[in-house]
């Protein structure tokens, strides 16, 4: 069963290294995990057969946890003081459990597995928008997302529970260089979108049956002009309105490519 | 032109009214204004031709905003010192820029114009995930939005900052009763879809050109038993995904009722 601890210091080291990484929104310095906070995002990393290696939970959780966690075998459970706990926790409510997650690690070859369909973040600083992003490319049959330099991290703790889990299954790669990601997509053929404003075929009118990628920009500034010029402009229908929140256009434009891939017309 | 003051006391009347207003997420209790925060959101108020009372600027934007407002009759600037307008703006990295704007007010005939599409937002609690649907209803022409009792205000700071002035335009009525909110559909024979992660049909197989509204459930219970009840359930087609982001769940249901408007066809 789970090895159950009792710590009271802030200054233990677990605690600070989890401390530091929600402080720095990645993961944690030594042992490279994820902080996943919250009942719900602990049974996704069961359920999609995540290792986690510790689980932080409040005093007033412990015998909960305790049941829920038995006959999970090397799995630390560190029981810590309620005030402790909702210090260390990034959100409003913390639920008083949070756990340690070793993050899935991917490569192109997943991300480009079957018809690609590829999520693009270019420069997204909101981690809500980014996880709804991972969400929604899961839900629309995305077969992964790409974070380049310069966007929140997956694994911001605040990115990691706006995906609900999602990003324990759908393949994500962090922090590439731009020109890393366009370098791929050309010598796998995948056409390469950005989502624009203004300019470019509205969505329903491009072919999205075919192997691509969207490139979103970030919240204030859009896609960077480096990305623009090698992608082929795309744009949402939309009317009286300049832009659309940055997770709404990213879901929009890959459930107009689920419907087509659906559909198997435009 | 406008009318400058210099304000560098927290207890003035004008601040305190914008104090409460904004920790409460509402309207100013006297005047029933809107606090529109930035640069942004104060040319939507002028540009949809909102009345625009007051603006309250930091002492740093004052020769801008002067500038700026120059030829505005009828309109109050005040001035305060950087440390103070800080203190009262709700974002946290604020422009410098607050207007007091007066909201528009609107009736069932706004909501129910043409051929109506409406989202009825059902106990949703996130003003970022409010304004986001505002935001996507304007873009994909949307009727109007109903905010039922128990939700978020429209006249939230944060609600109106990520609707992103489409608030401004775009019909919407406030803490309405569902019996009376449904007693209106009824009457005018609008058919209610509610959006729901299981069971119904997918809104690709809906028709949903017909005069219809969309009830689009709180974050983390979902849509209320009672509006449940009263209407048709539609769900998004997903894959290995339990339910999305509220906001992205509602934008893409508008989106798919615009292909089909558009198209003529499901």
């Amino acid at each position: 069963m789970a090895l159950t601890e009792t710590i009271t210091s802030p200054r233990n080291p677990l605690l600070r290294e989890i401390a530091r990484a929600a402080a720095r929104g990645t993961l944690t310095e030594e042992g490279g995990l994820c902080l996943a906070e919250g009942l719900h995002l602990l049974e996704e990393a069961l359920s999609s057969e995540r290792t986690v290696p510790a689980v932080v939970c409040s005093e007033s959780t412990r015998n909960v946890m305790v049941r829920r966690l038995h006959g999970l075998k090397r799995l630390r459970l560190a029981v810590v003081p309620d005030a402790l706990f909702a210090k260390l926790s990034t959100t409003e409510s913390p639920q008083g459990v949070m756990a340690l997650v070793k993050p899935p690690v991917w490569s192109f070859d997943n991300i480009f597995r079957a018809r690609p369909l590829v999520a693009v973040l270019d420069g997204l600083q909101d981690p809500g928008n980014a996880g709804a992003i991972v969400r929604a490319a899961e839900a629309f049959g995305a077969t992964g997302v790409i974070f380049l330099k310069g966007s929140v991290s997956p694994w911001n703790p605040k990115t990691l529970r706006a995906s609900a889990g999602s990003l324990f299954r759908l393949p994500v790669m962090n922090a590439l260089d731009p020109e890393v990601a366009l370098a791929a997509f050309a010598q796998r053929r995948v056409k390469l979108f950005a989502a624009l404003p203004h300019g470019g075929l509205p969505a329903h009118e491009q072919d999205l049956m075919r192997p691509c990628g969207i490139v979103i920009g970030s919240e204030g500034r859009g896609v960077s002009a480096a990305m623009a010029a090698a992608c082929e402009p795309i744009r949402i229908a939309t009317a009286g309105v300049e832009s659309l929140n940055a997770s709404v256009a990213a879901a929009v434009l890959l459930y107009e490519a689920s419907s087509q891939r659906r559909l198997g017309r435009k």
